[in-house]
């Protein structure tokens, strides 16, 4: 099967709405074309996902499918966007149409999750490698940049974190772990689901926001570097699921979820008034962590108040390269 | 270096609009934010090159970023849109600064033609490759797709064919040739200019146009049948450069600009009438080379009106695999 072909023949079944959503013109001209409301800006971000790197060479492709978009419409949750569409540039080794089948199929899944359409794309020989190009709409002025953050605000997070670190071991088979645990663990690696409804109902209220990627010190981190202000998290405060803590045990369990990538939860700083007024959905859990203060860094406090700032924060692709 | 103060460095540097041409924010948060003129589409593109399949492994990092991003710029040429910004996806083996420092100038240097800003990206470790999506912005209803071309209406091209597919030997180090020959083809291969201009003077006249990058029968293949026409390419019409028709003799040069891609010059599709109507600058040369006729298919023809269509229709990716 010739390129084209290939190309037509599984993404054509894909939802690439026209005339939808703000997608005016889908797959198969030079460009897509989208259309934005009038007041609104287009928010556009990248991913790439490199086999061996970012996930394990062998693996299941319908599972590759789901994360490959959800790591990168997270980032539209995190701008507090609504999302629209992505395009997907597909590195292969070789054309399988049983692997393309599964991870279009999952592609798919977190598409409709998502509501977003695949409006483009590139299909190439080589190493196998993901690039997702997502667009998400939201109106001028409100989107939840990383700046914004001030004396005052409460720091939260919108979920559990540290499942996706304490899921590695059992993704590269290192490890074996009860069903219920692995299947907890798995699932927030495997199938993220970003926070888009969380992030459109913190706009106007958040004053900073972003998606836990880099492990939360590291990504608190870049609010207080962005800000120009300090950011204080309470240890005690960092929520953990229970699956993770009979995995790995409470002090591990909180380990991940200080330093560990990869959970797609939102972390946003917020005025306590705004915190009050927020009215969510009961499938969305928001934890009070800390605070936002004078100064600069992110310092970690235990239980009585003591300074246990790690000095390790988070994963950097290139960190061992001088 | 870690990866944040990586991408910092290098990319701070590159020509990053923040508020101007579009573009109300830059890189450095979770997404970039475009604004689009009322009654405006945005086109979007992405393209993919890998070292090995798309360029040679061992190359000029300059020249490799001037190509990596005129390469996708030409589609958004190709659909009649004006040059905005662009993402970029870059992944790298190991972090060297002389590469990217090189790689960031021959970027720097396309965006600058193009008048292009760098938007936000993504920097990973792998197997080197290269994915940017362009961004552009076209009046409403004009953009120009692969469907509207109609019998009678003229075939055109807009500059010399071949030339890419005549520097390949002189790229991969297997041929050489006079300085003067060589430096036409080679910069055709590694900076191509996207035909903007080009395009932009199009909106309203050409009733379809994309731009050659699978060779051009391949390529008019593509409009004949999103249009549901037939398409005539006269041999003889075909324009080559006087350094490929020396480097190549007249036969193989010819060749090369039917079925050789990567010369990212646009093919169009436009009544006659317009076509007299065009008012171009005198930097761009357009030759007529054949027709649309009713019917399917594109059909070669020599000086006599003979039938010289050739099976092989430009380089597939997948074309060896079942």
């Amino acid at each position: 099967m010739g390129e084209f072909e290939l190309i037509r023949h599984f993404f054509a079944a894909a939802p690439c709405a026209q005339g939808g959503n703000g997608v005016a013109l889908g797959i198969g001209d030079d460009c897509a074309l989208l259309e934005l409301p009038a007041g609104e800006q287009l928010a556009v971000s990248t991913d790439t996902l490199v086999a061996g790197v970012h996930f394990p060479a062998v693996c299941d492709p319908s599972l590759l499918g789901q994360r490959s978009l959800a790591v990168a419409a997270s980032d539209l949750a995190a701008m507090g966007a609504t999302a629209i569409g992505f395009t997907l540039a597909l590195t292969l080794p070789e054309v399988s149409a049983d692997w393309l089948q599964a991870y279009t199929q999952g592609l798919q899944r977190m598409a409709h999750r998502c509501r977003m359409s695949l409006i483009g794309g590139d299909t190439t020989r080589g190493p196998l490698s993901i690039t997702v190009t997502v667009f998400g709409r939201v109106p001028a002025g409100q989107a939840l940049r990383r700046d914004g953050a001030r004396p005052g605000d409460l720091l939260c997070v919108g979920g559990n974190l540290g499942n996706a670190a304490g899921a590695l071991p059992l993704v590269l088979g290192e490890r074996q772990a009860p069903a219920e645990q692995a299947q907890a663990l798995l699932a927030q690696y495997w199938s993220p689901m970003p926070q888009l409804t969380l992030g459109e109902l913190l706009r106007g209220h958040a004053t900073a926001a972003l998606d836990v990627s880099d492990g939360l010190l590291a990504d608190c981190g870049h609010i207080a570097r962005a800000s120009g202000v300090a950011l204080e998290v309470n240890q005690h405060q960092v929520p953990v699921s229970t699956e993770l803590e009979a995995f790995l045990g409470r002090d591990a369990a909180v380990h991940a979820a200080l330093t560990g990538g990869d959970d797609y939860v939102l972390a946003f700083t917020i005025p306590a008034a705004q915190h009050q007024a927020l009215q969510l959905p009961g499938f969305i859990h928001v934890h009070v962590i800390g605070r936002v203060l004078d100064g600069q860094g992110v310092t970690l406090r235990d239980r009585q108040g003591r300074d246990i700032t790690p000095t390790q924060r988070g994963y950097q692709h290139f960190r061992e390269t001088p």
